[in-house]
């Protein structure tokens, strides 16, 4: 998407070198640091200490690893031992990341029989720069599908624009171009509807009000941060036509875990009439799940992101203490907002009601059991 | 209440001297600074920059400034004159207070027709205490009638702590002494009840993670601070047993506008059978609305107080920007709850649930219309 009027994605190789870039996130919105990454050892520092997150991009960056891992074993004899090696390693760099496993064994499948080095390093480029693509074509499905309920709302609002509500950040910095919740608002925006987001800051790491709000200023799309707590009396009060937020994982009943706080927003939604939808590609549906809030284990991280709120002080970079040095803190990372009340999934395939037997529909495929009547 | 194992009040009196002392809030919880005030304009300062907030606070240090006003024209001729200007000045300092221009005309009301400058400061000082006293029996009467709600938990708890949510802070630092959503708390820990409070860190001013994890932290009560975000994840795996919050007005009928982010929480309380519980002096409900959403207005703050997070970094208190410089913010102060979202209020006359009728019941004699049935 644009950053200062040119094209960025948060990973890319520089045409004239080796090197793979990426955006560190870790210093957005108040620095844009590029970091050339040339080894495996790069990219599982890169993938560890979240100079990239979210699930497409982690995904994509180990892809990138593998090319680096032949790359660096070109010379020697033999080598592909030592590359699945790498692949293991770069594996563990974040052990919960489906995205990750999936990636690297896909560009390893791809050159695992070619004895060729430089054949085997054009192979792993090339297939990790064909996943990265297949992300972003995934993400520009999902706007097209999405924009066609952003038209509709915009056609009945005289005028006004459309006021569309997000929580943490599901854009193009986690999912290489377009983003998953906010495809629809960029697709909308370059067709020239006028769309306005209120942007949750999304504690305790304000992905929101640190990435999203830095994706959409730079891309010019009209926004206002606000704390987690405020959705509720914008919904009450008419200011929320509608909420998109993307999700970490999704069960096959319509589940959802997201960020904390998700769950809170898709009640108010619910009690105010306000439609509320889950932006995801179909990889984010896990066909084995059924009972999303028995069965999605939530992860608890570090205290200190709750103590402690990085940002700009005097033209630094800092990081300042909240509550008192003594109390304890608790940091659950993810909620899961029952199926109830969402109002509806934005796929790559097209838009479904959160139950099983739309998603059903939508993705029969999937779904090893007898043909069953879903009507 | 106790900080470090001795009594304080957020307000007092110095015995050796005239002046009137306040803990300056805008501080804690990283120290803790007593300031001196000396004179009328040193009332209004720490009333409009903050040192003091609250509304019963507010009220107690208005009524000080009329004694500190009375003080200071002692020698004078005449005098009166200049001590109702000065209580024009400080009713003045936050307009929108009702308590404030209540206990400022109460105690000018206790002293306008005594001609001896002496007894005037005596008599105002007098009131000013009477004043304070009846906030902190107030909250005094709040803790004891809540108190019956935790031991009952307690009782059905099978051992366990109980796990009481409360968002903001409605504790003695607003209140003179115990608070109003603390006063229970308080009242059943000094009774050996186990208790536990999840601490809404409550952006964007962090009053939670601030201040009412300095109270407990220093009266020794257990408690984690949150996020926001996390009350609703907390309720759906059972790990809040009731909510109390408070509350800065209250229709006739139950409606509560209380700090922003209140109604998610009274959501998700709902959502998960959690009983939630609001706290409140009788002066804080308004008899005249009837419809809070549509008639209680909402004050619209500075937006850097969502941009800014202040805190301690490297022994210094110091702020930090954290959504880029050019990204729009809005900071919503307060939300309303429904009636309908609201187990109980707990009153210094009891408890009731929140329905005119149950409020009517406790308080016959707020209702001027003729005797209605209310069963």
């Amino acid at each position: 998407m644009l950053v200062d009027g040119k094209q960025m994605r948060p990973i890319w190789r520089e045409k004239e070198s080796t090197s793979v870039r990426v955006i560190d996130q870790r210093i957005l919105p108040h620095e844009l640091v590029v970091v050339d990454l040339n080894t495996v050892e790069d990219i599982i520092r890169a993938i560890k200490e979240m100079y990239v997150r979210g699930a497409p991009l982690i995904g994509v960056a180990g892809a990138y690893g593998v090319y680096l891992a032949a790359l660096n074993v070109k010379g020697e004899a033999g080598g592909l031992g030592d590359i699945k090696e790498a692949c293991d390693r770069i594996k563990q760099a974040r052990p919960t990341a489906v995205n990750l496993g999936w990636a690297v064994d896909r560009v390893l499948e791809k050159i695992n029989r070619i004895g060729n080095p430089s054949e085997r390093v054009h192979a792993a480029l090339k297939e990790a720069e064909n996943i990265a693509e297949m992300e972003a074509e995934n993400c520009r499905k999902i706007g097209e599908n999405g924009l066609v309920l952003i038209e509709e709302i915009s056609r009945n609002n005289g005028g006004n624009p459309v006021n569309i509500l997000t929580h943490c950040n599901a854009g193009w910095l986690a999912c290489i171009e377009y983003g998953t919740a906010t495809a629809p608002i960029y697709a909308a925006f370059n067709k020239g509807v006028d769309v306005h987001v209120w942007v949750d800051e999304t504690r305790p790491l304000n992905q929101g009000s640190r990435l999203t709000a830095w994706e959409l200023a730079k891309h010019g799309v009209k926004h206002t941060v606000i704390t987690d707590n405020a959705g509720g009396h914008l919904m009450q009060h008419g200011m929320v036509d509608m909420v998109i937020v993307g999700t970490d994982r999704t069960t096959c009943t319509g589940d959802v875990a997201n960020k904390i706080g998700t769950y809170l927003k898709a009640l108010a939604a619910k009690d105010n009439g306000v439609p509320f939808y889950v932006a995801l590609p179909s990889s984010t549906f896990d066909w084995n799940l059924r009972d999303g809030i028995a069965e999605i284990p939530i992860e608890e991280r570090d205290p200190d992101e709750v103590r402690f709120v990085h940002g700009l002080s005097e033209g630094s970079l800092r990081r300042v203490l909240v509550p008192p040095e003594q109390s304890a803190a608790a940091n659950y990372a993810f909620d899961v907002t029952p199926a109830r009340l969402v109002t509806g999934f934005i796929t790559e395939r097209g838009i479904c009601r959160a139950s099983e037997a739309d998603i059903r529909k939508l993705f029969p495929e999937k779904f090893n059991t007898e043909a069953v009547d879903v009507n």
